[in-house]
């Protein structure tokens, strides 16, 4: 395996290596959050015979699948096909992704005794993982490839819920209950999302990003009491790359989630680029560098009403360090492809 | 029919009401959104039954739900027992509420012929709904009745989804591509939210609450341009009770849903109410009144739990003009009701 900072050193003009690094690349860099996944035909033809878990564990098809997006949009970076539950699987979590419900956790982690009862996660568990991440960069050429984890909050939502949950009650029940018993949980999920993250960058991935998806259910005093330390744990124990920091609704806590340790700090819609801007500088420090935010349902309305919001993101982007350009949210599924590669083309054109 | 400015007289030292008119109460006024409902056995037993629509316009069905948390919890309101659709079907649109989904649209409305085709709303379709504020009314006592009605922006949603939505696209696609359809969708709403208001103030609630159960979606910019007009439209039209407003994770939207003419402003559990009332705040105007915002997840913790909580969201709201104590959503359907009178009788204990 290569060395993070010799791979680094391969791609170094990349728009979006430049970007987020605070500089200015030599146009806009932009990639789309899903853009590998349920928008493309060729993605739904390879998945149809295939489960997710399956896919993502099977090195050719996540290169194939995270491939695909930047053959047809030409964007500036892939992103590895995986999903927020595999270094759980991968750790021997009995954890199946149904289609139409999500996750299913066999046994919920509900009290301290299933808490202790967590199996910890080897590099090894990972290799299908590492080899997926080698087959993607022999193709990439100079294009990034960013790695992927979710962050221990998600995790343990999914894990406490059982699935999916839309109000993440049992969640915030153990969190506010039994303060030693969360704790422990999510030093755990961080032991195993920062393995999940080494792993990947000793592949070579070029960046890496952490999905804390539903932080947004949480106020800025309980993200900072409950989850900003595991988080922190997270950013601080991978090296060598840019490290960028996303969920959805995070307009209160952008600022602890550079604290953890970000080099970029991803923004949903519900707040203009150069509002978060405001919210991220630090007295003294550099311009933070963001990546967002165009609303993913913007990509469903004509193309005039696109390239006016994509105009006005790029325009608002330039209050910051660095912009990276991508979606506040993922793409969702049925969004015409061929939007997203005109969306592409467009970014390529305006100024930095 | 009694007037408004009766009602008012009638019930002139009501906590909630005095809290609403920025005056300090004997004690903090407390309700829960969603009080009336899924939580209490008592009303599952009603319900059992009869389907969600029909109760909404049986009067007598109608009193007792909304009496029922009253009596149970001791609560400083009663909510009127009702739901967001109710005026459409008063109206004549075809939808219906079907257990495990929520409302369900017969025919879609997405363009502009579907829009003119919309039938307005007569004072006399909601008789039933009169109806049962006047039985209500007799029976609360001095407890303050409020009026209840879905704004504009989120019935739009269900009108153009033809159901509850996760993500609002195709809303967003026809607000972005057809602003003149747009408009004219939400303004024919705004009549319709209007006359739902002024029949339940006609029929003597004592204040009224606008839910905008998804304005949360929109930044601010879109709210300002697609939807303010609109809400403040149906708050001008309504008088002579204080007027709350209120959405779910509306940290941005703050000062826009007060600039449409609300006396009280409902905050949820991600911004804390001293920082709301600072968004809030009008250079040398009256410091605002603020409702909420207890996250409804914590009533599922322990009650040492809930007590740090409720004890928090109050000591906050002492920054605001008046406090009414609130969650910040709806009661969560397996919340215990014994945790809800408990509240009631801390926050009754606590100091405004």
């Amino acid at each position: 395996m290569t060395p993070a900072s010799e791979t680094a050193s391969r791609v170094p003009t990349a728009p979006l290596l430049v970007a987020a690094a605070g500089g200015t690349p030599a146009h806009p860099p932009v990639w789309f959050m899903r853009q590998a996944g349920r928008s493309l035909p060729e993605y739904r033809e390879v998945r149809k015979d295939v489960p997710m878990l399956q896919a993502c564990f099977t090195p050719d098809l996540v290169c194939e699948i995270t491939l695909q997006p930047v053959r047809r949009h030409g964007v500036d970076a892939a992103i590895l096909f995986s999903d927020i539950v595999v270094p759980l699987v991968a750790a021997g979590i009995d954890v199946d992704i149904v289609p139409g419900t999500g996750p299913v956790v066999a046994s919920p982690v509900r009290d301290a005794d299933a808490v202790a009862a967590l199996p910890t996660l080897a590099a090894e568990q990972l290799d299908p993982v590492a080899q997926a991440v080698g087959l993607v960069r022999a193709e990439l050429g100079d294009t990034p490839l960013i790695g992927f984890a979710g962050a221990p909050f998600t995790l343990a939502s999914y894990l406490i819920e059982g699935g999916p949950s839309r109000h993440h009650e049992r969640t915030k029940a153990l969190m506010y209950s039994r303060p030693d018993t969360w704790h422990a949980l999510l030093g755990a999920l961080a032991e195993i999302t920062a393995t999940f993250l080494q792993v990947q960058i000793g592949a070579g991935v070029a960046a890496v990003q952490l999905f804390d998806s539903w932080a947004g259910a949480l106020s800025e005093r309980d993200y900072r009491e409950y989850v900003l330390p595991h988080s922190t744990r997270v950013l601080g124990a991978v090296s060598g790359v840019p490290k960028i920091h996303f969920g959805v609704g995070t307009g209160e806590l952008l600022p602890a989630m550079r604290e953890a340790g970000a080099d970029v700090v991803g923004v949903d819609w519900r707040v203009p680029l150069d509002e978060a801007v405001r919210r991220l500088t630090v007295p003294g420090g550099p311009a933070p560098v963001v990546q967002g935010n165009l609303d993913p349902a913007v990509l469903l309305a004509d193309f005039d009403a696109i390239e006016r919001e994509v105009r006005r993101v790029v325009a608002q982007g330039r209050a910051a360090g660095g912009h990276i350009v991508n979606l506040g949210h993922g793409v969702l599924p049925n969004t015409d492809p061929t939007v997203l590669t005109r969306v592409v083309e467009l970014v390529h054109g305006l100024t930095p």
